[in-house]
């Protein structure tokens, strides 16, 4: 039975399918097993891998050179950099201006992924003052609050380039500008947009930039971070001389030669966001005429091409999804990171959505592979969950027998 | 020509090959893409395949309780998270005894990896007070130095299991005992023991313990830290619930399946030490009879049976490498991870060796597949090397054109 059974993934925000590029690349990547530090001929295969994967990743995100990208473990890693590595920097660094060492203000999105918004509490405790930019159910983040809030004090405002669960996509390269008139530095936690839609960091203008694998098709355990040129931060992983001082530890040759194989796909981006763009489109116009009782979160704002986030009244989201995953189809109710959780979706609520409103969240995010096909075949299966769900809901006596 | 050169490799204190179970396993761990926190069908493998892992990892080391294992991108994270996140802990946790507030004191040994090294001094900026133990030029740390430095202020003594360019064993068991009897917590580097000699992390009685997959011939980028239950550091990651909220990012599947398979294989080191050291013994024997004016160093005290530290009097010791790289050799001059580095090592430096000692030294670690005929072939190499070495430094003249 269940090798009939057809599986169908609908939740690239969470991670990608490893593409057939990278998958052919892994065995020779794996044989060049040598440590790329070492002069002698073990080293030499690694470096080159090294090299060239740092030019394939800086051209896609229109890096300005190659030595402004930093591997790291995954995009998680990359936002602890970025956020501890200035904080640490300005509390020990030799040679800072006095008012450098004033910079203890920063600044966040109320609706940044955990790696973001944990290390900004995390702050906190240490002495910080954070700040956390709200953001409204439309989606829009509030630019008043922002601009009320930069300071002489501020060190970075840390914004996402699009979110995880909504796919609202922010005005980064303005909140760029305006936190360099008042002489902080600017972050964006591009994880989800990489891959999704055209981004050329040079344009955006921002200081660092975070990037992962596993969520432009390939591995977990991979990530990079951009570092502008100029700019310091302390090292998150002190050690030995990799990544020129900037990230100790072994130079992860599969993982980093990977995202390279990666990166040279990224060219087909703008191509694969028009499809995806049409086919989110049309899926969500069929839920919301064929389905009662739907809206879609932040519809209005700019948004992903790939990411559909529904609520769905009256229905849980849980219940929903291990409904569509008996049938085959993978989605989420909010970020991976923190399924599980019967807390309903922080990100949601952040944006004022009612506690009852986010329990009745599904989102679809769509991906590379995703065909017209697959979406009928989920607009049935959901429209059948749907239906049954809610009839159990309103024959309220029976439900606990099922 | 370069196709019928025989290569050799003699550096695995540097970095291991990947063994043939690893590599496959790949294209299986590969393909299990999915999130292990996604709880749709997506997750169920790759979750099975970090408790596997986990499994088996926490066997082979001697931990009592899967649980007490956290994965890592390698052993300079896993040093980090050990030494910054008991600094950031006991500065930011609540509920500590006024006695927990004031250990700030740390210790390390002089001859440390530099992600420990590094770290340590890195804590000094911001406020610690760390003492480093000396190592004497036999290798013997100093432990009465030790024992009067241990305070109850110590929060942390980190001292590795082996020595990475000396291959020397310390007295972890008992330097544990020590710190636990001043209420201080005990970290050692377990990189470059593990795989090479029997390690039982409950009969060393540490609290934590470093591991790299690549110095036990599975991937780069990947490794663990042993937490002992009931002990607690702040995360050097913050983001998602991952590793039970001690190490935010989505799991690298690829890399901890790979540690899993590369673990059970451990239970052969007994046997395969036993042939190192019997090999190692030989070749050193060989080379003392055979070449004049070499000392092994620290080859009175315990140490790794795979690590062989020479001193090859008046013979440079990069001029070495690189003639025995064209010869096919791989071998090095200290670790690693300092390569190109024109200083000494600064972990013979540290053990009291002379900069010209230091400079004629030449690293040899072998490994589970090295063979008699690999060091008879060396042997021979050597010898031709440093006699064409030696004779050009004798007849100075000429040595500039060579």
């Amino acid at each position: 039975m269940i090798q009939n059974k057809v599986f169908t993934y609908f939740d690239h925000n969470a991670t990608t399918p490893v593409c057939k590029e990278v998958l052919e690349a892994l065995p020779e990547l794996a044989q060049a097993w040598g440590n790329a530090s070492s002069i002698h001929w073990g080293g030499r295969m690694p470096k080159n891998i090294l090299r060239d994967a740092r030019k394939a990743v800086a051209e896609s995100v229109g890096a300005s050179s190659p030595l402004e990208i930093v591997f790291t473990s995954g995009g998680s890693e990359a936002n602890n950099t970025v956020i501890k590595g200035l904080f640490d920097y300005y509390q020990t660094a030799q040679f800072l201006t006095p008012q450098q060492r004033l910079r203890t203000h920063y600044m966040c999105s109320a609706v940044e992924h955990p790696a973001v918004i944990k290390t900004m509490e995390h702050l906190q405790t240490l002495g910080a003052r954070v700040d956390f930019i709200p953001v409204n159910r439309r989606g829009e983040i509030d630019l008043k609050f922002y601009e009320e809030h930069l300071c002489a004090e501020t060190a970075l405002a840390s914004v996402m380039f699009a979110n995880n669960e909504t796919g609202t996509l922010f005005p980064i390269k303005k909140m760029a500008e305006m936190a360099h008139a008042h002489g902080a530095l600017f972050h964006t936690d591009a994880v989800q947009g990489f891959g999704k839609v055209p981004l050329n960091l040079q344009e955006l203008g921002v200081d660092f930039a975070s990037f992962s694998g596993h969520k432009f098709y390939s591995l977990k355990g991979s990530g990079f971070l951009y570092i502008k040129k100029g700019v310091n931060v302390s090292s998150l992983i002190h050690g030995g001389a990799q990544e020129r001082h900037r990230r100790g530890g072994t130079e992860n040759t599969v993982g980093i030669g990977c995202l390279g194989v990666a990166a040279k796909r990224i060219s087909l981006v703008s191509e694969k966001s028009q499809a995806l763009a049409k086919m989110r489109d049309e899926m969500e116009k069929r839920i919301l005429t064929e389905i009662s009782d739907v809206t879609v979160t932040a519809a209005e704002t700019p948004r992903l091409p790939n990411t559909s986030s529904l609520i769905l009244k009256g229905v849980d989201g849980e219940t929903m999804l291990m409904s569509l995953d008996l049938k085959g189809y993978a989605v989420s109710t909010g970020a991976a990171c923190s399924s599980g959780n019967p807390e309903p979706s922080p990100v949601l609520l952040a944006m004022g959505l009612t506690r009852q409103e986010a329990q009745n969240s599904l989102r679809i995010s769509l991906g590379w592979e995703t065909t017209p096909e697959q979406i009928n075949g989920f607009i049935e299966a959901l429209k059948i969950v749907v239906a049954r769900l809610r009839s159990l809901q309103n024959d309220e006596g029976d439900s606990c027998h099922v």
